[in-house]
């Protein structure tokens, strides 16, 4: 028996993954980066296999990832978390470097970045599991503390994207009783979900301007549940 | 060039995986267990190869993980994270359950649990990453959060051991001041830094029962930095 909610109580940051050159970058959305070995520095990052970015690290051979800290605003988890770079350059217009291994590194919202050369690819399933030797790692804001997935989850009421290792179908879980007389609207790019009751605030009293916090979509985007 | 205080930004929780059977079990504390794929649920965990629960986990196919909650009590980090199942019968005197795949299951300050099946095993350096097949997870205590390593480390200053995948030499780190009139003492057996100045309270004036809060160890374990 597998009690799907058990599987919240795993703790992870949340991620940019980013690889490419200065001529064509892409990254990701990630919340499985973590450390593997001590001596040398070795991190394991997932990329689903669909995702664009897993040619990306493919054909580079390097990958980088910034920490995101915990106020990051909405508009580049919506960019990196829910949209494709087959679709649009996700690096248009951000602030960039190009680190030891010449890749992106993502800036903004960033208060740390690592660098990685892959050494081993690892097929688990749906995933590609990349492990990176550490070539270059610095800090960019020690007063400000990462993102957590459970942060995300909990106060910016955050989903994981269908193609992240930990997407939960809303449909194992189990069912909590909701009051009747308040609505919920699900946004269909992300699934963020707007509950009436927490908010206090009808769907229908939103401005018409108003938009997704967590990727941008407009409020003709949800569907009520 | 790294720096190795960007390590530290990387999230995560803290476990104590297990394997074994009801006739013999043996666990360590892990930071690094993390969903790889959603669908099969599978969860990767790195064990140092010198660390006894390596065998036991090949030996048996399966592992649990018991997610701890923020209030953990140094005890349990100590016997699972500074000693070694070659020395003592860990599981001695806990709660445990035998779940779906006969693997002990440690409940004592567990919020949550998760059973896995292992169907691959990679090697990656120093330590050996073992992919489970989600098999069985449930919730034990839904009112606490879980135990975070950021948390362990800022709130317990609890400090990793020399096996876990995100252990750092001090040496590496960049030098701290500190005012002279006040001194640090480092517990040998766990690494844990009694500071004076954090503290309030000489060293000294300790009493002689006071024992390390990461592992239990004696005041004379410990020597002055």
């Amino acid at each position: 028996m597998i009690n799907f909610e058990a599987l919240f109580k795993i703790s992870y940051g949340l991620y940019i993954v980013s690889s490419g050159s200065s001529e064509y970058g892409n990254g990701f959305i990630s919340n499985t980066v973590f450390q593997v070995t001590s001596d040398p520095p070795r991190f394991a990052s997932c990329c689903n296999k669909d995702n664009h970015t897993a040619g990306v690290i493919r054909s580079s051979g390097h990958f980088s990832v910034s920490v995101l800290h915990c106020d990051t605003a909405a508009g580049i988890i919506g960019t990196f978390g829910y949209k494709s770079g087959k679709d649009i350059n996700k690096m248009e217009g951000l602030d960039l470097k190009y680190g030891e291994t010449g890749v992106p590194v993502v800036l903004n919202e960033a208060i740390a970045f690592l660098e990685c050369r892959v050494v081993e690819t690892y097929d688990v399933g749906t995933h590609l599991m990349f492990i990176g030797e550490l070539v270059h790692a610095d800090v960019l804001d020690d007063g400000k503390e990462p993102l957590t997935y459970l942060h995300y989850r909990q106060v910016k009421k955050g989903v994981a994207p269908k193609n992240a290792p930990t997407y939960v179908d809303k449909s194992k879980l189990v069912k909590k009783k909701v009051e009747e007389e308040f609505a919920r609207y699900e946004c269909a790019a992300c699934g963020y979900i707007y509950d009436e009751e927490k908010e206090g605030k009808r769907f229908e009293d939103l401005p018409d301007d108003w938009v997704c916090p967590v990727c941008g979509s407009e409020k003709d985007d949800f569907y009520k549940l």
